[in-house]
């Protein structure tokens, strides 16, 4: 058997990390992210989200859960109420199930969120293609970020 | 194969639910709780916890990883830092890993926290018994709770 | 954030692995296991048990899913079809949710099965104890047993 | 919070399940498969292969931890054991970490194993395509190979 590692706890004070830019790939409007955790094994890593009023996320489909916390604003999910989807807001818990396909998501206003999301979102980029976003992309991305 | 449902997306507005009483077999101070979500397959169970300042969590083992989030609040995790523990605080992000024990978990101010529990929690009783918490329990409680 | 290990593949070839005894307070009959694979961020182990005709696994609790193969014998799961169980054979291909209570597992053969468990097991042992085994409890035993 | 459904227990006697072709877009050499059991929470889908000799399955990566275990034959993994990676053989148990890339994996002999998926593969066509296949894409490709 390979060499056991046991787990470890972990401990982030949120608001003494610093905010840095999401892929300009993955939106519009200068949305800000903070990663928080990452589980290597099942591919899970979760996210505080910065999204200012008028920002959007790409349209992408989520292959694993999500679970997260809406802690101010307005995120407008599929489309809005009118088209069948949600308002989520202050809070708000919103759990996306493996598969979910989103369309664009809006927000109504300067949005915080925090989202676990298990496995890779695949985002449909400006240009028309599909591109995977995963724990170890996400923490590449991170560190190169955050080095000093 | 047996019937497959897909499985759904889920929205709850957190502060229009109302809090019940955590059972009293393992705490002390009054906490409560909100049961938000769970995913039974994986046995996931995520509540957000009121502990009045000076309330206890009594000892437990983790038998999954945690994630969780501070929303206010001071919690006293393993001892506290003069024991080798943490204090978790507001905007604290906390992950506690599978195996994690944890002797009395106390309150040192009035502390709000959600937390996302994977498996079971096996409370340590103050009659010395081990008693498992899980998702199934958890809900079993909360339907009765909330039951008009 | 904690430094961040990338997950390893692993290959096994199992029948060059010894058996070792299984722990006597689980079960009677002279059942015999390997450890093959443990994935300590969820808790996840999975085992190749060989379990002589006529040897019985004692009551248990599953608390994450169970997915397993039955290479060979008879597995009467749950007091079999009688009872409303089963009965596992050879090419038999099981899951076992979260929550599932098993009475008494007995084989009506010498049976061999591998069996991947996420999270811990409760055994109800014979002098009525309620004894949670986890991968790491598991990791534990099969590093003694194995050690030179 | 939405309606729940306990997770259900599930047999399947593999023997008596007849093979199905496995698409030629991921795969070259007359691959067949039974699909055993997807936990649609996670997107885990459980599958047996049968691998004629000299047959291939594309260039793909697992984007979760894949368990699985070798009944008959000769699977060259990542290039075989000149190049770094693995030959598996009966009696093989194999661990694919999340992330991991697989260039093309070829059959030395008729080869069998089971294999337990978490979350989508992306296999890289032969027309320079990456195509996600997910537990729902093979449950719904299995019901309509299996439809009366």
């Amino acid at each position: 058997m390979n060499q056991i590692q046991k787990p470890q706890d972990a401990y982030v004070q949120v608001d003494q990390v610093e905010w840095q830019e999401f892929p300009e790939q993955f939106h519009t409007g200068g949305v800000k992210w903070k990663l928080l955790h990452v589980s290597p094994e099942f591919g899970i890593w979760t996210v505080m989200f910065f999204c200012p009023n008028g920002s959007i996320l790409l349209p992408h489909i989520h292959h694993g859960p999500a679970e997260g916390y809406v802690f101010d604003g307005i995120l407008e999910l599929r489309g809005g109420p009118e088209n069948g989807g949600a308002l989520c807001v202050k809070h708000g818990f919103l759990y996306e199930a493996t598969g979910a396909e989103h369309e664009e998501t809006k927000m109504l206003a300067d949005t915080t969120f925090i989202l676990q999301m298990v496995g890779p979102i695949t985002w449909k980029t400006a240009d028309g293609k599909d591109v995977n976003q995963t724990w170890s992309t996400a923490q590449d991305l991170w560190d190169q970020q955050t080095a000093a």
